[in-house]
C-alpha cells in the first residue's frame, strides 16, 4: 500500500536491518526497541491488523515469529519474551500494517506488566454473553 | 498435564466462562481482567509455550483467536485489542501452559504501553547479527 512504511521495508524500498525471512512474512529489529533484540514481523502483503490476515496467511506468519524467536531467545540470551500484537489505535497500533512484536525479557529488567482488576458479582457472566452473541 | 489449571479448564474439571473453542483450542474469560472482557484461548493440549506448539495446532489457536478477537470487539463495543502472549517467567508468564490474551481497549482506559528506547550507534547491527547466527 502506498506511503505504508511495512509495505516498503518489505518491498526494499526502505532499509531494515533484517532477521529472517519466508515466502510469507519478513522479521526485522524495530528501531526504537523496549529491549535490545526487540523483533518486528510483518506479513509482506498489507493487512491492517489481525482480524483481516486470511487464517492461510496467518499460518506462515506464525511459522516466522516462532523461527525468530528462537533465534532471539538464544542470540541474546535470555529466558523470555513477549509476543505482543496491537489492534486499532485505541491499543497503540501506530503503524496499519498487522505487525508482532519479539520483546526479549530478562530478570530485573524493571519492565511493567498490565495492572489487572477483579470482576464484580455477575460481570463476568454479562460480558461473556455479549461477546458469546458475536460469535 | 497434572497440576496446569489450563488443562483442568481444557477437561472440565474446573469451571471457566468459556467464549468459543475448535477442535484444538479454547477461549474463555480472564479472571482477574485488565480490562473487561480480557479473554484468553489456550490449546486443549498441554504446551508450555510458543516454542514448543506444532505449527498445525498452532494454526487452528490463532484461527480462534481471531474468531474470538472479532466477537470480543463487536460484544464489548471497542475499536481496538491488544493480543499478548508471554514466554517464561521472566516474561511475566504465570501459568506454563502456552495462552494468548486478547485486552479489549478504549480510548482514554489509561492502560500504559511498553517504554521504547533507541539503539546506540552499530549496537542494532551487532544485535541483528547476535539473532541472525542462531537462525
Amino acid at each position: 500500500m502506498e506511503d505504508c512504511i511495512f509495505c516498503k521495508i518489505a518491498s526494499g524500498e526502505i532499509p531494515a536491518t533484517k532477521i529472517y525471512e519466508n515466502d510469507v512474512a519478513l522479521s526485522f529489529l524495530d528501531l526504537h526497541p523496549v529491549s535490545p533484540g526487540h523483533t518486528l514481523i510483518i506479513p509482506k502483503k498489507h493487512y491492517e491488523n489481525l482480524l483481516t490476515v486470511p487464517e492461510n496467511d496467518l499460518k506462515d506468519i506464525m511459522s516466522a515469529v516462532q523461527k525468530t524467536a528462537k533465534a532471539v531467545m538464544k542470540g541474546m540470551q535470555v529466558e523470555g519474551f513477549n509476543l505482543a500484537q496491537n489492534n486499532g489505535a485505541v491499543s497503540g497500533q501506530a503503524i496499519f500494517h498487522l505487525h508482532f512484536h519479539i520483546i526479549p525479557r530478562k530478570e530485573d529488567d524493571g519492565l511493567e506488566h498490565w495492572p489487572h482488576k477483579d470482576y464484580s458479582d455477575g460481570e463476568e457472566k454479562e460480558i461473556s454473553e455479549k461477546i458469546k452473541s458475536n460469535l
